[in-house]
């Protein structure tokens, strides 16, 4: 995927709730913090920077962006941050904000959280990525995290180098596609993996790739080929998603169904393999060789551990400050570029 | 917390968003199968069964039953689960729906990350408050998630037991006020903590709890005690939060600072203990006897790897069926009961 | 099995080859021994102990037994040993014998052999039994021992209380039936497992089991289900024997294919599990309940290491004496009884 | 050992037993498979391939060829294979038979076993002949085994790059003189380590070196001095066989007798060591550059793990199949030559 | 060994030497503090504690009285002790000093260290006497210390619990008898350990007991019965110390030896074991039942790590103070008696 | 540290003591082993030698060739041995001599005792310098060993290559002034370390460098800078022996105490560092570049496992010797010079 220079129009996907706006999503301490200093008749100008607590994958710019342009005075701020899709690292701050506290003092919780998350997602993916070596992956992990950050989270995948993913909502914001095509339940509930894949070919456009999954009612390799001698040179591929109970999918079953297409003389057809992959049993598929067209991964990539944010006040009116056990004033780090 | 009766009125926050009710957040396959079975005028009455993968404590029902309760056609559903907070385990399922398929196949995604996300902060939680042994816990977890997800995750670790939460849309989607009162970010801005803590009361309205924050500039048992010289009765307690640079806060510490603000006659101060816990340091804490009013915990509970949960259909037109290496047909389960 | 008395008839198959008998299989040393004792005219008395190393259970012993009945002189001899089958430990004898030394000297390498391989085997299938708790154990480790060892192997895990096994010669030393009914070639030559299921039953007599192999073409369930509707109540089981390639046989694959089989009303259809079994294994099953009705084991048994057998001279015309590392003189065992 | 070209004469000891002939030692299975094709008027041409289940060294050829030679039809026949003491890995085919399958079905569990035990023999002491670092190493492992199979063993040892055995038959098949001269009863029964040495020495022929064992009565470097003052010139060795009770044999240990054994005027000497020797130990004694002249191994090489051997059938008239798991037809192996 | 009362005469080995009492094995910074605080006419009351690192056993109290007998002012000191002997644990003092700052200030270094390095060893004698479950423990340890503190290691192992000692200073601190008789170096002098036990039995005085060490040129059970033929009823025991290039005494050879000397009628003669013994090898003999008459150890006692002392000032002129991390003021320990 | 020629004066500090020289600290059953070869009239020129029994460096020979020195017939003496600060392994001798055994008997316990405890903390110093890659380590081990000890165990740990110690007697022996300037009782004692500070820089002569302790009653950096502003240029540096239940010493507190310290222009001051280090520590900080001017250590070097030396006769009269396990006669050593 092209990245997307964060300097253009921001897509309407990363536009922020209302919630955030009002504060909502705040921790209360930030409110009470900013009513005694209103109070106090005190609102300097502050400098803060958000550093990660481990090496991964930046990602959550382009939506902090989208909240500091509606929050910060235009005259009085300036926003530093490296890009979607860098390479990050504990010590080194990755968004730096000077502005007058008062303007962003309640936003702090949800900036934190949105860059922890997303660089959580991202990183993730790229360990997968860097598994495959050269074999594309897929986001699946729509199905396990909460709706309302399903598009964040796959947007973040393909910032970590997935080249598409399964979700409408965040195909639509990576300006992709959406991948994947057959369900288990269409097969279930037409009872027949061959009558579930020719009819997906009958009503489906041209340009939705024909797909189909071979692991639901019968042997792998027989439900294969038997889709494989229906759609012929339409079939673009099979995926096999076997249950964990029957073995999951093995770097031997995938090196077996293909043998048994090529001899069918079915060579054009992709084989998918999904179901619990992580970089580990990716490693596994590549270091035997085994002939896996694309990788599909969801739990990996959905659960990852969030990359949590410090966030430390450096400057107060121009005067470095720290808590114990930081450094006081700002922390060089000349891959920052302004951004606001 | 007393836990609400599911049956009730379902609260605002619950409400589902725009986006989950047109399918964007849904795998785009279930589109597609959706469209594939509606030209092939197959619509059939189906049974589908989720199930969680490890272990823990189960939540988002409540908002699962705002969705289905909205799709779902009243004359033709049945929708069985257990309650949210209820313990779960692999094997057995926590909600079962018979319906058309047409009214929830768009909804499987969501239904799945409801249930994954929240009841992976439930669980956590609850590892937090099993492990304090009576030593109340509050969820300081809303800086390390996606800010759209921030109420749902204080809620479910309210579920999870915790006694409060700091964002403002979580403790009110449980009905609470938020805990926690001062930010480093107001000692930092003011410069010292006893001005801080003194502007703190000044500001406050009398119901708001004078926790001040002991660690920022200097000796942690130093500025308690000069906190409590000016606050006298008034203070609640002191939070300590002590950076990993300068060793945390250990069991020692708090037991330190314990004793020299009993011998200055401050027994009635309680002591905030937050930074990095989770349940094998909170353990630590409580094996020691260290005297530790209140734990806060972010990242555990925030960061916690989702419940994933599988999706099965198991019945058909009322035939059981099942994928390979699933039993056919419904999984008993007498803790269940009907919610729609 | 009933454990036969071994002051018995000896049966055929227990009968010492050519080959043992003149000590070309003997250690060549003991030849030069017997040659230079000779010419020195030195014949005494002699007590020898064989020992185990390791805890295990004995076989080899009614073997020990032909042999030694063979060689002793009738009027000066004396054997004591425990029972194949008995629980041996190290530090106790399991045979002992007192003899002129030049009527067993050539010996002493052919006894230690087998009891140790005998012994091993044993062991190994007591082992599986143990681990069975009480579900049924097969050998099937004839194919993975030099073919002129099959028998005593088989042999020795009914001793081990394996209640049959597949060897034609093993089953006929133990008065058992030989086990197991149909082989992966019957069905790759037939090309069909329903062929092959139908053409067995048509073919064999009455007092045959019909146990159908259903691994070898298609999903287990279905070829099991399909063989289940071909022969009905004549079928008494299915075998599976899953590749490691494709997950090997798990609990939940035994799980399913019981439960579509009771669903299917084949509930009189045994499910007879091989392929790679161990104690661990077996344990697993049996620790998460899976409904196996009979395991097959065979290279765990075949491939037991052998409980390799000390043999220790204790006394010389009546002497005590023995090796530096060794007690001079007679170990006492109470479990020893005169056997010649 | 120069290994002998396997398409000469096949010595007598490889002759193949009655009871194998008979198919008394197969599975009762391939009886019962037989009988079942007979019935039907099947017996197709059958290509079946044997594969190791791990790398190690071939063994059991010689003897194979041996029984296909008697039961395969002269005029439609074809066989395939590496060569004994070939290295061999997994996925690649040993031995490969295109014929009837009603000639040699009844062979498999035979032909299986015989790879299976003597290529498990032959890696075992590899492994050990590797260790050694040039060092020779003896096999002792006649009394860990079976009697019947004495022979097999010891030969497997030889092609394993052993440079002798002890057992008569195994040295007979390899063409060599057995190893080894006094045994501990000649010791004990001579009651004592001098008398034995001399005795040896007045009665073998001056072709059996002159090894003694120093370990019986006394100190090792006494009683290798003692004997050595009296043998001189004559004394080709001593063999140290410390029981583990006295610690066993250690390269310090043999570091000093050479040490004494040299300041006394014997460095013509060499020291033979044995005693539960394993690769491990024998780098033991290389790396520490103990002036060990040769190992004896026993238990290790007697007791290896037997190669386990698929057996698959790849090829039915023609035509390529494969059980699930494996991929149909013949599998490419450059190394296999025709042998029949 | 009878504890003796602290209360009485301090023994002359306890003195405590000039260049301790002139303060030159003090740390230089005491004699700045001391000098400083002279200058500025500060000399306030002080209460200092002594607190172990870890559990173990208090030695070095009789030595640290005889100090602070001769430094501290007779009418203004107050000391509290703990017993040597007695079984301490972190957090509790073993020893509490009241009196002027300048009286001792120069001597913590050196009392830190004397509790330290006798508890150390106390300590370590202790864990072997446990695990000796009644079989009496001897100090070998004096040549692997400092000569100046050999009596002191021994004293302290002597309070630990171990019967006796071989130096002849430490048994003398604890009014005992040296133990221990023959030296590898008397048999290697006189060349043969028959000419160098009855050389011992000549010339040492009757209450001297006959033990003679039977490792040095030949087999230890061998020489211990041609001494037990020598000496007879004298012989009170023998010693084996066999090298570890010997394997070490284990626990089979003792029982080894024990059974060959009662078969040769000389069961009173007890065995002494030495070596490289600790607690975990004492166990394996005991655990195995093995035969020891007493254990002998050496390295184990002499190099344990001492148990460092924390020495921490809680009271200045009456006030109760401590540095960070401490709690100030007094510990209680109700097992502190007066002793000054 | 210069190393000292051994050929030189020896200094007083060497002197062997009374107590020694008597032989009060040997083993007893030398005392016996004299007077048997006294009274058989034995007395033959005799070779020892004293071997380390692990890797590490030499110290205790100056101190052995004092007490050699005074004990052996000047004319009839021979010692060879390696330098104090030399390289040793085991299997390599670091001390010979050659002389009557009557002259040196008595003292192997005392020879064997000082090689083993002083090359026990030499060793362990010059891991820690080594750890220290450059940064200077000063011994602070004084308060944790026996004070007979101190000084050699402080002259050790310079012959280790530690730049200086702590006690008055150790840096005598070495020729060096002692370290370390402030103890935590000057501060206690004085209430405030500011007080304490100013009250040093008065009374000391302008020899004794500035170093004061920054971790008594508040927060590191906060002392630190008040010293700093007080002292000015006078100030050397503060030292920083934080408490364990305050988090110790941290590469990160290091880090942020200098950068404060250089924004507040006291770049000048250095940083000590001590409590609780050792090799593994040490290189945390060195790996992690914390910025920190010099370590001391204590309880590493002072509860360093003495390097115990075995000693052996090797001749007797000429004659090569040795006890069973090691190997008779002189071992080649060419690092050895004679120093006698």
């Amino acid at each position: 995927m092209e990245r997307r220079p964060h300097g253009g129009l921001i897509p309407r996907e990363f536009e922020i709730g209302r919630q955030v706006l009002v504060g909502d999503t705040a921790d209360a301490f930030y409110h009470r913090t900013l009513a005694i200093l209103r109070n106090e008749g005190i609102n300097p100008e502050v400098v803060i920077e958000f550093m990660p607590e481990r090496r991964g994958i930046l990602c959550g710019i382009t939506e902090a962006r989208a909240l500091l342009t509606k929050v910060l005075p235009e005259n009085s701020r300036e926003v530093w941050a490296m890009d979607d899709g860098a390479e990050i690292e504990p010590g080194f701050p990755v968004l730096r904000i000077r502005a007058p506290y008062a303007s962003f003092g309640l936003y702090e919780t949800a900036l934190a959280g949105m860059l922890a998350s997303s660089s959580g997602w991202a990183g993730a993916a790229r360990e997968c990525v860097e598994a495959a070596a050269g074999i594309p992956v897929v986001s699946f992990g729509a199905r396990h995290v909460h709706p309302t950050v399903v598009g964040h989270m796959d947007y973040a995948a393909i910032v970590g180098r997935c080249v598409s993913a399964t979700s409408v909502v965040g195909s639509r914001m990576a300006g992709l596609t959406p991948s994947g095509t057959m369900a288990h339940e269409l097969v279930l509930i037409m009872g027949d993996t061959l009558k579930a894949a020719t009819a997906l070919d009958r009503h489906m456009p041209p340009e939705v790739p024909r797909v189909a999954l071979v692991d639901t009612f019968r042997d792998e390799a027989e439900e294969a080929i038997e889709v494989a001698r229906a759609l012929k040179e339409k079939l673009r591929g099979v995926r096999m998603d076997t249950a964990l109970e029957r073995g999951g999918v093995t770097p031997a079953l995938v090196r077996e169904v293909r043998a048994r297409l090529d001899q069918a003389g079915f060579s054009h057809v992709d084989i998918f393999v999904t179901g619990g992959l992580n970089p580990e049993r990716i490693r596994g598929f590549v270091n035997s060789k085994s002939p896996v067209s694309v990788f599909g991964v969801g739990a990996y990539i959905a659960g990852a551990m969030p990359n949590f944010m410090t966030a430390d006040i450096k400057e107060v009116s121009g005067k470095p400050v720290a808590r114990r056990g930081r450094v006081p004033g700002i922390t060089q780090n000349p891959k920052l570029v302004r951004i606001l």
